[in-house]
């Protein structure tokens, strides 16, 4: 019955359009971004108003564009976030047609459970606060704990950040003379994946009660093969450093020859600068996934860049490529 | 890894299919939106059973079309509101693409806050009304206030019908010797838009109660420059016209030699027609996003159309075009 | 552990609180079920303004209220569903606790599949726009398809009017020399649960083409003993009263001594009191579902209260008693 | 404003990727689909748990794709339900542009009503199960009810088997000595539209007490031209087989010379097939959209493969044909 | 049928449970509020993590309460309300029955519209955050437009502060001698209802282009009678007191005697108080809505407390009262 | 304004009903349960169609109770998981005022994340679907991992059954010579908890690649003081128990002088119990969050009643108390 085919109105051929925007947390990253991919940023006006109220808006047409919008959650961690969702709200309305949102630090991703009664689960919240405000998809790396994915309704592109950091430290130290740390039973199967790329034994940390002491001491027990051997310690962030420089201590005392520290996101809230530099950490390799200022940049720390993964990832989002070869390795 | 690329399935170019569609209110203002367009309404079955109860039927495809639903909020108003929600419902369940509701006059507007206690917000009904019934975006022109785009979760697309207006009077008006007049405190953002674009001074007319008078006669005192000069009356819409013409007699009043009256919505409820005869106003400027039957029509109305602004509007938006420029004058 | 225990705060009994509410389409039957129920309808203000928009406000507070909103869907249907559901926003935005929805006749039940491509399903979009304005809950008498029920997401309150009918009719007939008929084939079921009741044979009408003649007459053909037996032809609702009257006169034909009518809604759209005043049909028995105004009453007209039924059902739902048994008959 | 034009970021020409899905339930339907459609079924992994958890994975990338997923709602039911609504997930939160969910008997389609009061509307729970699963669209052959489209929010593609069923009997059959007969009142409008299509007289089946015996004995009353012809017993589907072996015993009773059945759905639960052998019934022609196993197949049982229509639908879809064609015969 | 009624189970009388929460921006205000119920704020942990994340946790059980949530929108704007929207979160997860969230001033409320394509209305996106993170019903002073109540999918209880302010002034002036002035043309109505409740009458500031002027030089022209009179500026809010220092100015030029200023919201952002200090400004009168430091307090500036009216609203939300006589005057 | 006031419509005492409901996956714990609450489980009717679709129907009035639904996730899981479903649906039809899911063993928790691209997230989609079907709220004992608490858009009281499994082996064991194992490094916070609680060390297995051996065969590493002590392996589920067993052969290769299982979830599947039979363990605890049919019983097997536990949490959660202290422990 061909009066029942369409005949009326008018056609053309589709076309995507890719978008890149950034917040103003640390834009560097996204103009390094842009530049792996090839692309402008586009511009996008973002101030305060006097009271601390973020305003936004984007000077060229977004119309049925498939946007990415990133924003690392760095301090003010809470500012940055709002300025995002505000981002996203101004997207949405004005006909984007595809929301990709991209923060290479889930801000709040700790907060993943109710560890104890009456408390938030704020990494959901903020997964729905996103959707609300009109995201598609999120893209992020190293989330703190697998999980987080099934809080957002819809897809998460879940980028690695080992194999940017492993390529790195295999020029550096020697399979056979060196072992992979975790600084704590939390990240044992994360050391594992290290471990088995790199081709090196594990071993971690123990925190303990002291049995033998009244009071709650915690002694830093030491698991698997660290004497005469250089020590990776690995972790997904290193906020205060506290954790991670007890950790080094524990690995010298038992005879470690030397003890590197591999970790994604460089939160490096105070005091975690002068604790690293007062520990006898030789080295601290981190991703640029958070803005780190120059105060916070020491001597014995190696910033990689992130930024061609995401442009990587971006460039498979938006060619309907597989992303999945981006998080799985080789094997 | 390549096996993980898609092989499988089958890939054919992507097209967009735009297809305009229009209810009974008023389809003579939808043929000529697609003359402006250069496309056909796509052929639709629409009556009343006996009951009153619409019925609604697409006699093309509408499968994966960008559609554009237009209906004129006009009397009775209640049936055509439900008469489009029925047609966005249809497009949904028929598997249209993205479907915009095109709605020039917005029903209910005027109902946007409470006013009172226990009172609805019938505009921001509405507005969720076409949601739930399958809308992704809407567009309208000169809604009563602009907040109503905040009523809305998806894009709206709000045009401005000022420069078709102004275009008009710029030829009628000698700048130099005009004054803009809003005829309550409403307007006066309205008016000082109007003021800028023709280069005119500003007035508005400011209703009080008489302080002198015990019971509640309400004064119509006119702020600005009126005397010896043509006021331009300018509104968004004009319902019963009762205050359109006190304010014109109070600029008579005042000494103004003569009274034009814009305004983008031509409501004309009884007895505004009337009224408007009645009056001294020497010239009634409005578009025809209702439709003005030919009783309502008098020797000093002005009908400019609003069909080529609608049309761009479409046009850009189908195409991924900014249509901001549409509504934020030359500047 | 006490400490946990809320201490903090202050308590108070817990209320409930039923109100009862009614648009203008038929405000005497709520009057009706208020007097039965023994309270008040809460009043409110319903006006329309001069383009048609309908204004709304109720004159107490209705905070923490159980709210019941009647409204009948006679003409002009659209405005009275609009009203209705303007109705509900108002008391959703009042903090009423709960609200149900009372329509004694659903509008737009009809419209309840696609009978063919590009249609809307009416009745399912009329669902969602009342939850989407607010309603918890939907209270209705005979649905035109009880899948109608399950277009709702929430309890759905589905009266039966049939014992009404029945006890009236147990009265005027010999079950003996009585068959219930059906006056087409979807209505079969129904008939069979009336003859059930009454304790009668059932027959049905069933229109077909009438294969020897070539252009397609529909002949009336008679299933089931009618001959020389009063006929009672049952249906949901009357309309245009055109299947009802060819109905009756096929039974005539074959020899009813007598024939009435049975039916729950009385929409009795033109020329419906005019066909069933010309035709032989002795007697229609009908509920007030739908206004009947005087000009469409007729002699031959029975109409029976259906407010006893929905003030049953009221006052079980606010007491959490079980609507069931006002549906499900004695068995 | 030709700045406000988007000049950044990057464009290519859209494209459309189908691809097509199968669960575990009836995989060799889905292979003919695609034999037919001629593409590859996109390899996935789906396994059970040792506790029969299933486990579901897409070997290929699925980004961007326009993913129709299939699967038959066969024993055991459930099982295959919740595989087909984790494949539904896993499409959605890998990126896939559009899901059709492919079901060519939809299970629990019976369940479309409160038949009594405190029951669930299953139907309606299956339709909104899918749609929070991620499923945008839904296709189906023959639903119990046409009202069952109105139980997704979204578009719903409905086939139609009697085509393909009809063009087999055509060629068995003698019009002019031939009924189509409905085994009770529920089908009566399906048989029509049977008769319609071949030219057929219609008649069908009365379950009613016998009036003059005092226990409930159910009494298969012939109503319509049987005497001397052939009986083509039409139903949408063959569960226990109870009612379909009664209603030919019926049939042959009232002087039929020749039984046949024809219905869409195959679902044979235990003792269809001995019922059926045991019976007069010469013939039963039904099609595949749910698998017959191999003890399950006897001699007088005709199979028509769905395939080529559910092929047909699925490219329509695909390319925004028109799928109405497929459902509403040639008038 | 008896049998229908429940039986099982067990029953006991409901219970409310008001609990009052308040998050760390100005305790003080909560504090006050819950003196005047006479209820004990909830004691809550909140603190923020090294990186600024915010924790919650309730100290008590919060299961089944009807709780009002307080927190003041000011500066760091967007911490505060990401730690409202937290502490929302966690109540809902721990099953509080209701959630009312309190905030006298709305953050954001001036980004109601977009003012310019590709804008957000951030306004609307902080009624959805809301409304996502778990809140019931919203609580507000003085909003910066009434459309903002429309944004919110439920009832808002919007508070009106002129009361509280205008009954401090009744004593200081006298009505006679006294004008109420609106600082610019958007505050006209709010200045109305100012002179109607005072008794006096109302005068406003046009701010247009000096005509004569070549660039866009603001003048500020008094509109009304302030000559030798007492006027009181009112305005919703005082941001960086540039507006209404140079109202008053402009009104002392015109000769007012003297100028005192009235405001509900006293945001005071620099260099707001620098400004009022140095103009002729004799008095200053605000409420606490938002919390004023020490430093921000000058000698002209008087506080009134909105601690009385926010308790009054929530104690009639609690009992289910009239909210609507706390905003609607006595008239 | 007292006629603001209601005064209308009719007044009760608010009343709550508590009703618990059980599948039939597991009845005989829901008759526990409901024997510790001293209630009635509400009669349902609950069988299998012919074709394996599931009736539902409560045979009580449901309106306006706090209902608990029970079913156990055992085999054949899916069935009974869309058993629940539907039983949820039905409660929601009927009126019931709040839903609480209880799901003792949660199923498909293990796939809770992506662990490779294109994998569902079960757990999350099960969440939904759950929240689809009506449930408010969920009750589960012993998640897989906390973060599934995250998936549910409502509270979800997650109870811990170590307090029941430790008090019964407080009095096997001396804390003395007892070290509590974890058979991998998933579990090591679980034991570091249990060791907290019974005073003992903690150690555990750490399965890792034979660095040695060319094919993978995992080494079980034991890491911790068991030499000469018992040992308790703990786990949150039993499913074919060959992990735990190949622990214990490991414990008892290094020296242990006992091995004892605690575990939650007794899954038992195939060949779960012959596995155990013949390993050297000496007893294995158990609770009955899952059936265990009298073949899957054994000697060394203890099973633990969970019923006391959920018992209590219905209480408090119905009377609005705090189960935080359900599952916090005494500290």
């Amino acid at each position: 019955m061909s009066e029942k085919r369409a005949t009326s109105g008018m056609k053309t051929t589709g076309e995507k359009h890719l978008m890149l925007f950034t917040g103003r947390a640390y834009p560097e990253l996204a103009e390094e971004v842009a530049a792996n991919l090839g692309v402008e940023i586009t511009p996008t006006k973002l101030r305060d108003f006097a009271n601390g109220e973020i305003y936004a808006r984007y000077l060229e047409s977004v119309r049925g564009s498939d946007a990415f919008v990133m924003q690392c959650h760095t301090a003010p961690i809470n500012k940055w976030i709002m300025e995002q969702l505000i981002m996203v709200d101004a997207l949405k309305r004005a006909s984007a047609k595809r929301i990709t949102v991209v923060m290479p630090f889930f801000g709040y991703a700790r907060q993943d459970k109710k560890g104890r009664g009456r408390e938030p689960i704020t990494a959901r919240l903020m997964a729905d606060l996103f959707k609300t405000a009109g995201a598609d998809r999120l893209m992020s790396v190293d989330l703190h704990t697998s999980q987080i994915q099934g809080f957002f309704d819809g897809p998460v592109d879940h980028l690695f950040a080992m194999p940017v950091l492993a390529a790195y430290l295999r020029d550096k130290i020697d399979p056979e003379n060196t072992t992979i740390v975790s600084p704590d039973t939390g990240r044992v199967r994360l050391a594992e994946r290290w471990a088995d790329t790199l081709g090196t034994p594990v071993a971690f940390i123990h925190k303990r009660r002291d049995l033998d002491v009244a009071n709650q001491v915690k002694v830093y027990e030491v698991v698997g093969k660290v004497r005469g051997r250089t020590c990776v310690l690995i972790d997904d962030m290193i906020d205060t450093a506290g954790t991670i420089c007890k950790a080094a201590e524990a690995l010298y005392d038992q005879g470690a020859t030397d003890v590197l520290v591999a970790a994604t996101h460089a939160v490096f809230s105070n005091p975690a600068v002068d604790r690293i530099k007062n520990s006898r950490i030789s080295e601290v390799v981190v991703t640029n996934t958070l803005p780190i200022s120059e105060e916070k940049r020491f001597d014995k720390l190696t910033v990689l860049s992130i930024a061609p993964l995401i442009a990587r990832a971006i460039n498979e989002v938006f060619n309907d490529g597989s992303v999945t070869s981006l998080f799985e390795g080789d094997s």
